[in-house]
Order: structure tokens, then sequence, then C-alpha cells
């Protein structure tokens, strides 16, 4: 097993990256120091049904009486609804505030666990065991936590850090392909905003990972939550650098929001919006020419979309990036490329330009 | 106009103290800097009838574009259902990351302002306008933001930091003299667990204060900010010395949950709790025989009940302070005097001792 450490001053905490290690957790949990007996296991059907009670047992065994709360499956059930009945869960099930919920899941769960963590009792601790490759490269590190308000996306919400994240790369040989090459579009990220080296070596890993090789899963995902840790230990709360993680976002939630976050998946529209960005840079200026080319070939590679659905209107894209919560004073700004490995931070748009670009597609 | 600064590095923010100064918050705002145009104002129907429209000009003079959210008066609105609709208000009014909420009213408006503000975008600005002399020496300083649960009273919440405290005395003069009265409480609190010279001020100002002289209302009220200040800089998130601040809530707040939070104001329950947690320690030989006799004593002198009601039975009292936030691990503790200006922080007690001193009263 490998860890990492994301340093955060008295914040700071373990990414254990590792296969077959889903029933080290509990000692795991127990070697956190002075939790409380009660844990809440926080899962949904299709995750609990496949490692629940390898993880139940494992928390048992270290001493802990574990309860458990099940979420519906689906980002509709991520909301304040579920998010009170997790309350009057805890409340029951009488966890204090030395008590430490486990969520077991995608970033739906991890999401909504954090933010009910956040929030119960002022904070208390969690721990994210991450079985998507999504949660696992991005959604699980870094400490955002939220739920979504039906007038937009993750709008409600904390920066809570977790206490430990706890990945066994095992876990991924049943997720759907679908959703494994969509958990890609996290990682080809990396290489475009961080590390031209990283996104070379993905141009050429693309048939031991989609096929699953251990090695090349663990170096993928240890080197995307190095990056994504790099970045957070600099800016926490994002007020300048963490920015950088938004590239392909923009877009991407824009594509998710007008199509109803039921046709892509969430890494699916972010691969569209990676590409779709790194255009818009290229014809600004700012992006080498042909440096889309490279970003859209990678995306492709993997198996992701690139190209713009059909039918989204221009000025229904830009009023949903405009309640973007990156957006301030009305002011749309993107993370351009210059080229693979390197981008520019909060570069503003105007909506002109970003009209005359989304009409050309 | 007095400042006040509680240190707490980044989260650091000023308490300003004053007489006839509530105009002077829209320029306040501004000075806090980079605040986005549009400002939410949250409030309930009474304070806004009564000082809103001076908040609102003051706001729209600064230049700031404000929008008005009422609340509905009373603990039974702190919920999440209105944390909901105020969610819903500012993503409406596209709030965005650099907005400003300013609560302006008491207690429940101010925790539940600070609650939406803490979580909505994760996490903007909020200034606390406290109009209940219990929300300018209590609740508006320190963080602690939340609403109840139908399982409990402030189950859910955050730590949170407003950006600025505005305090003028002059609303007090609108202020029902029983609520005066119950914001005492939490200023004798501050004498009985910091400050013995405090204290027998306070024995001495009585007449000073209920009539609402200003030089009095003044230094009371800075007196209890400096206090909660320097406690709350040393222990922002409640780890050890802030429980202090919990001597007599948690005999209080029992008496409120037993008594649907109807009969009693909070600064009168928090009254009979300080008295009793007085006479426990006393009893326990904690606190020198005759302390708990003059707890009582000033308690008495502001018109503040001491004696436990009639008719609540032991084992509720004790069944409800099970599920307080401050209980670990099912283990009861609270804050004991020593004498009037020291305390014991988080002294156990036993089940049985406590039901033994209950029925003996």
């Amino acid at each position: 097993m490998e860890t990492l450490r994301v340093e955060l001053g008295e914040r700071s905490y373990v990414i254990a990256i590792g296969s077959g290690t889903l029933g080290g957790i509990g000692g795991a949990v127990r070697e956190l120091g002075g939790v409380s007996p009660r844990i809440a296991l926080i899962s949904n059907p299709t995750v609990f049904g496949l490692y629940g009670k390898a993880v139940e047992s494992s928390l048992t065994e270290a001493g802990f009486e574990t309860s458990t709360i099940i979420v519906p499956d689906g980002e509709e059930y991520k909301g304040l609804l579920w998010v009170e009945k997790i309350y009057g869960e805890l409340l029951r099930l009488k966890l204090d505030r030395r008590s430490v919920v486990v969520a077991l899941g995608g970033g739906v769960i991890g999401d909504m666990a954090g933010f009910a963590a956040s929030t119960y009792m002022r904070g208390i601790r969690f721990v994210q065991v991450p079985t998507t490759l999504l949660a696992q490269v991005d959604s699980s590190v870094g400490g955002k936590t939220g739920v979504n308000h039906p007038l937009g996306k993750n709008m409600i919400g904390t920066f809570w850090q977790p206490s430990l994240v706890w990945m066994d790369m095992d876990v991924l040989r049943t997720l759907p392909e679908r959703e494994l090459r969509a958990g890609m579009s996290e990682v080809l990220k990396y290489g475009v905003i961080w590390d031209r080296d990283f996104f070379d070596f993905l141009s050429e890993a693309k048939g031991d990972m989609l096929s699953l090789d251990a090695g090349a899963l663990a170096r993928i995902v240890r080197r995307s939550c190095e990056i994504k840790a790099e970045v957070v230990s600099k800016d926490e709360r994002e007020g300048g650098l963490r920015a950088i993680l938004n590239y392909g976002h923009t877009i991407g939630h824009a594509i998710e929001t007008l199509t109803g976050y039921t046709r892509y998946l969430h890494g699916e529209a972010v691969a569209m919006g990676m590409y779709l960005e790194a255009l818009l840079s290229e014809r600004l200026g700012i992006m080498d020419r042909g440096g889309s080319v490279e970003v859209r070939a990678i995306i492709d590679a993997y198996g992701l979309p690139y190209a713009l659905p059909e039918g989204l209107d221009a000025e229904a894209m830009i009023g949903a990036m405009a309640v973007d919560k990156k957006t301030v004073g009305g002011q749309l700004r993107f993370i351009l490329p210059e080229e693979p490995g390197k981008v520019r931070v909060n570069e503003p748009v105007g909506a002109d330009d970003l009209r005359s670009f989304l009409d050309s597609l």
C-alpha cells in the first residue's frame, strides 16, 4: 500500500492507495484516534451490495458498532431532502462529536456524506472510501462537499477535509466501463493543467488502463492524487490557483445543465468541456496552434466525446455559465491551456467572443 | 464608537460598539473590500419594521443593490425548511462568492443567516447586526451558526466567523424588558466563568442597566464581548476551553427541551441552569459553600428565574442532557464553578449523582 499526505496544517490527512485493502478500513479508522464507538456508514444500494459487508465486517472487527445509511443511487438524490434524512439517522444513532462518518461510494455519496458530516454538530470527522475512478482521482480528495439545489448544481456545500481517504484499486473491477472512461476525463485534465510528462504517459497507457492493469491503475491514481493534493495544499478554499482544477468544467457544467444531467456522465461533459475550452484558447491566441488537436486526440483515444452536442443554443450555454459558482460580478472566466501541461487561470472572456465561438462550432 | 478585534488569524474580525451608529453599516460593509454589488439582508418582520429601512438606506447609499429576505419571528422557524428558502432567494438574487449576507435581528436570524452564508457556494461572508442584548453579548460573536432539527436544538450548524459585527446600543430601547433581562443571563455568565470584578460590577449596576443607561450598557456589552473574544481566540472550535461558555447551558437546554422551547426564553432557562449547576457544584464539593447563594442572588436581582420548574422528571432531564452536543461517549460533563470568576471545564458527573441531585431539589 502506498500513502500520500495532503498537507493542510492541522487539517492534513493521508490518502492510502492499495489493492485488496478494503478489509483494512476498520483498523485505519481506529488509528485516527479518539473515535467514538458508534460509526455511520453511508452508501448506495449498488456499492453496498458489492462491498458493504466487507466494510461493515472490518469496522465491526475493529470494535465499532456500525450502522448503515443507504441513499438511493443517482445524482437526483444529492439534495437537501436526503441530507435531512441523514441528519435524522445520525441523531437517532446518537453519533457525537467524536464519531466518524464513513462514505462508501462514488462522488454523490462522498459529497453528500461529507456535507452532512461537516454540518452535523458543527462538524464531525469523515472518511472517504471512493469506489469509482472519478471519486478516487477527484472528488474524494480536496475537501469540497456539496449537494444540488433545484436552481444549481453543488450550490450548497462546505470545505471540509476528510480525515482519511482509503482507496482499493480492486473495486474498479466492478465499475462499468463507461464510468471508468468517464473517470479518465479528470485524469486527462491533470495532464493538461499540470504535467506534460503525465499527459504523454497517458497517451501511451491507454491499453493498460482500460484493461485495469494494476500497475498502470495505481500509477495513474497516485499521480492524479499527487497533483490534486499539491494544488489543494497551496489554495484550500479556491482563492486562486485551485481554480485550475475547473479546466473543462465551465463549458462542461453548462452542457450538463442544458441536457438535464441525464444524457452525459459528469466526466463525459468535462471531456467535451476540455476540448472546447482548448479550442477556445486556440481561437483567442492563447494556446499554440495544434494544441487543441492534441487534447482532442487523447480524449478520443479514451473513447470520450469531444464535440459539442447538437442543438445546444449559444445563448442558453452562456446563461448556464453565468450562474456557475466561478462567475463573479457577471464576468465569465475560463481556465485556458497554453499547451498540454500549462494553463492560464481565470482568464476573462467577453460574452460576445464566447457567443461567436459557440456559434462557429 | 469603540472597536474590539477578535483575533483568529485570517478569520479575524472587528466588533464595533456604538450608539446611533446603525446608519454607518453600509460604509462599514463597503470597507470590507471586494464586495459584490448585490447584498442580501436577512431579518424578521418585527426587527425589519423598526430598523429595516435605516439599514437598507445605508446599504443603498454605500452603492449596494440590497434585497431583503424576511423570515418569520420565532425559534420554530430556525430550521432547514427556512434555510432552503434562503438558499433559493440567494440563488435567485444571483449572489456570488464575493457577495455578503447581512443578518439584522436576534440570535435566530444571526444563527440561520450565518448557517446559510457558510454553506452557500461553500461559504460567503456575512455581517452580524445584532438587535437583542442576547445576540450582542453572545450569539453574534464567536462564529457558531446553526439551525434546529426536530430531534435536537442547534444540531445542524457550522463554525463560520462573521466578517464584521456591528452593534448599535440604541436598538435595545425597543427591546421588550423580558428579553433585556433574559439577555443579562449570558452577561452574568461571563462574570461567573471569568471575571470576579465584572461579577461585582454587575451586582451594583443593576439599576443603570435596566434603565438602559448608555454608559452602563456599553461597558457591559463591551466587557462581555471581550471575554467571549478572548475565549474564542484561544479555542475557536470548542476543543477545550471554549466549553466554558456552556456554563448553565447543560441543565438550561434540558429545561428548554422538556418545556418545548415555549415556556422560557433561552436566557431564562440558562439562568436556572446557572444556579442549578452552581448548586450541583457545591453539593459535589467543588464550589465553596455559599457560592451558589451568591449566584442565585445576582440572578434574582435581575429578575430572572433560578428554581427548577415544577413537574420536570429527573430521568427525562438526564435523557435530554444525553443528546446534548457536549455529551461524548454518553458521559455527562458540566462546567462547574469553584467560586464566582472561576470554573472547572468538562467535569464528568455520574448519572446516579445527577439523579440524586435532581431528586433532592
